[in-house]
């Protein structure tokens, strides 16, 4: 016996390619898929939940395609300080990160993605079977991409024992419904050549794992890349053979034209992430050059200790902008072009746009419900410009993944939320400690 | 009878020189004015309403120094168009800004603004008075401009009609305790010198009355400059005799550092708007470079029509992420100093700081309080920067103006929700209709 669900009375936004407003719309929902849709009067559904929305808005769930979910329980430590990844980031996580404290950092960055209207999550980080744990839990979709690096990471000390952890992932969640497994190499200067390549032979052999990486994101890396290969990092990646199709980058602030094309022809997504970029005084990533030719950007949030939050609302503003100022101009990057990113685009950066990412019958029912009675959102003449300029997490009343509310009325169902907190709290007295020592030491 | 409050168990953040944190602390109130504060044991007040607020942020209440609060009516009009100033503002204030439209418009963004946790709001616009009237009646502090301008605005036609507008608006709020008149010059493009110097001569004439000016914001103000005068606004400014003491000066993109040297010496102060300047695609002004020239610079919104939102919070990532981006570096405008520039600093660009925006005996009882419980909010590791990169309006919980609570439990007391909302949404019925007239006509 599946579920009906009809939703009724709602302001549509299915992300189609019109970017269509259907006012007076409906949604019929079977099971974990949507059935049909339209305006008017909703169809007759013998046994339906009838749920009538009251002219809220319901578009899809959001996507955000580059996260570090566990590192909520970093967030905030050692801000404003340029040496930080060194100093105190590395350190503490070579001392703190384990299964457990992934697990509950995972679970407070779940709690925070729901009620922010986030229905799918591209993590990569270590003990990735936790990730993968805790947003099954959840009830999210997620892309959980175990990380591969050389600086002496906490979960592994070789690449041998680093792709022991990838075969274990793919074994764990292989033919999942809602959560992917996907390798993860760091980047260029904390992977190199040798193991690029053999990631690239390993994702040749292993198709529908998604490889996930950092991209020219730091001075330091076009530092190391010229360095070590006369490169660029884009060209060190094509010279690993790791330039793939389907390969989600993450970041790409240094990417200059030749790259773009290179990168479009190669079918690369790119992951961007406004805030964290900016917040470090890294720069602007070019999205709007990459878009036009082609490339698929989603609208990411970056880890919590470096963007903070984990909603994307609040990247909405800067992605904007960011295009706007670069291009010295109102017209970059307009508001449903944000809000496409953000759902839609963000599932193609994935891969997953044949199952989610608009609201389409046969797709996969992840959908959001997002009130605007708020003064801040009021009037509302361009309902883009009003979410992407006004809206706010708190705005989003109920969300759905597969045909399943994980939250309602703004209460996450999924998860306990007092336990999780507690337990995060716990974790970030014994970080303190350590960060005062940090600092005691100079 | 004074009525007295003691708020307890808070975790205070007074602003001070230090940027002091008092866990554990209290604070005593009487009547309009704070009392006392301190740490620890709270003293024993007769008579007092004690308050436990379990260890919520108490902090001052937010200064706006930079609003057209009226322009709420416009939020969203018109997005991502380059010529919208002329093509669709102007028009459109020409034809509906009455008195009507301003007293709903205001109480609208007050209501938002109370929402946020803006205890103290500078806006210039039409029909001035209405805007006092209404944040009166909202129970909030104003710095009320009425604006002056050639370019036909609505409320008046000639610089004597104006002038009769400005000597209106004092004579009503002369000696009015939390709502200040102004005199707004729009800017120098709009204006001219005459009229400036005009406004100079009436300022000296009128000590405590704050003057309020766009100045050095658009690619087409510094052309106007240049063709009309041969100089950069600035120059336009103090040619005119007004660049003073205490000259309220929004914007400010375009300043080089002679001009900052000059502004310093002057004592003008700057509201920086940086949501309104990026989403037009202008530029960021260098206000890293002011403040260390001793120039005092708050964090303003502009009118919801530029940065759609009212609240400070949505400003405080940008405040402090283009500054980043300009220093190529996490460094500037640590987190701390967003929210010094959000309160004090905000205070003293207004020439209000003997009398509010930090939590001292002797200043007003203006004052907010923050819960951090939200998931996006924890762990908490450094205050300011929790408040800076996770805090949103929601997270304010009650709001304190002159001893007096406008908001309680996310409730605003001192206003009508459904009402202003209702009368809101028949104005921009009209808009849509006129809007879709423009744009038919091409």
């Amino acid at each position: 016996m599946m579920a009906s669900i009809l939703i009724k009375n709602a302001c549509l936004l299915p992300i189609d390619e019109s970017m269509s407003i259907i006012e007076d719309g409906w949604i019929h929902i079977e099971g974990s898929t949507i059935q049909a849709l339209g305006s008017g009067m909703p169809p007759q559904v013998n046994g339906a939940a009838v749920i009538d929305v009251d002219g809220d808005v319901v578009m899809p769930g959001m996507v955000n395609p580059h996260a570090h979910l566990a590192m909520t329980l970093f967030r905030g430590l050692g801000e404003d300080v340029d040496d930080r990844l060194f100093r105190y980031v590395l350190p503490m996580e070579r001392k703190f990160v384990t299964p457990e404290m992934v697990r509950v950092g995972t679970l407070l960055g779940a709690l925070e993605s729901i009620e922010a209207g986030v229905t799918t999550i591209a993590d990569m980080y270590y003990y990735e079977t936790e990730v993968g744990r805790a947003l099954d839990q959840a009830g999210l979709r997620g892309v959980v991409g175990q990380t591969l690096a050389t600086f002496d990471p906490p979960d592994h000390r070789t690449m041998d024992e680093g792709f022991a952890l990838v075969e274990k992932l793919v074994a764990e969640f292989s033919g999942h419904d809602r959560i992917i497994p996907s390798i993860a190499p760091h980047a260029p200067y904390s992977t190199d050549v040798a193991t690029m390549a053999r990631v690239a032979r390993w994702a040749e052999a292993h198709p529908g794992v998604p490889v996930q990486l950092h991209l020219a994101e730091m001075d330091s890396e076009m530092e190391w890349c010229r360095k070590h290969h006369w490169l660029r990092p884009v060209a060190v990646v094509e010279k690993a053979g790791l330039l793939i199709n389907g390969l989600i980058a993450a970041h790409c602030l240094h990417i200059d034209p030749f790259e773009i094309e290179r990168m479009a022809k190669a079918d690369v997504r790119v992951a961007h992430n406004a805030r964290s970029n900016a917040k470090a005084g890294r720069g602007i990533a070019p999205i709007e050059a990459m878009r036009a030719a082609g490339i698929k950007v989603g609208i990411a949030t970056d880890g919590p200790m470096s963007g903070n939050t984990l909603d994307l609302f609040s990247q909405f503003g800067p992605v904007s902008m960011f295009q706007k100022l670069l291009g010295h101009s109102r017209k970059p990057m307009p508001a449903a072009q944000v809000i496409r990113m953000a759902t839609l685009e963000g599932a193609q950066v994935l891969g997953l746009d044949r199952r989610i990412g608009s609201l389409e019958p046969g797709k996969q029912a992840d959908l959001i419900r997002i009130n605007l009675s708020a003064p801040r959102l009021q009037p509302v003449y361009d309902i883009y410009a009003t979410l992407v300029f006004s809206g706010m997490p708190v705005d989003v009343q109920d969300v759905m993944v597969g045909g399943r509310w994980i939250m309602r009325g703004r209460n996450v169902e999924s998860l306990e939320r007092r336990k999780i907190l507690r337990d995060a709290g716990q974790i970030a007295t014994a970080f303190k400690a350590e960060m005062a020592k940090i600092d005691a030491a100079g």
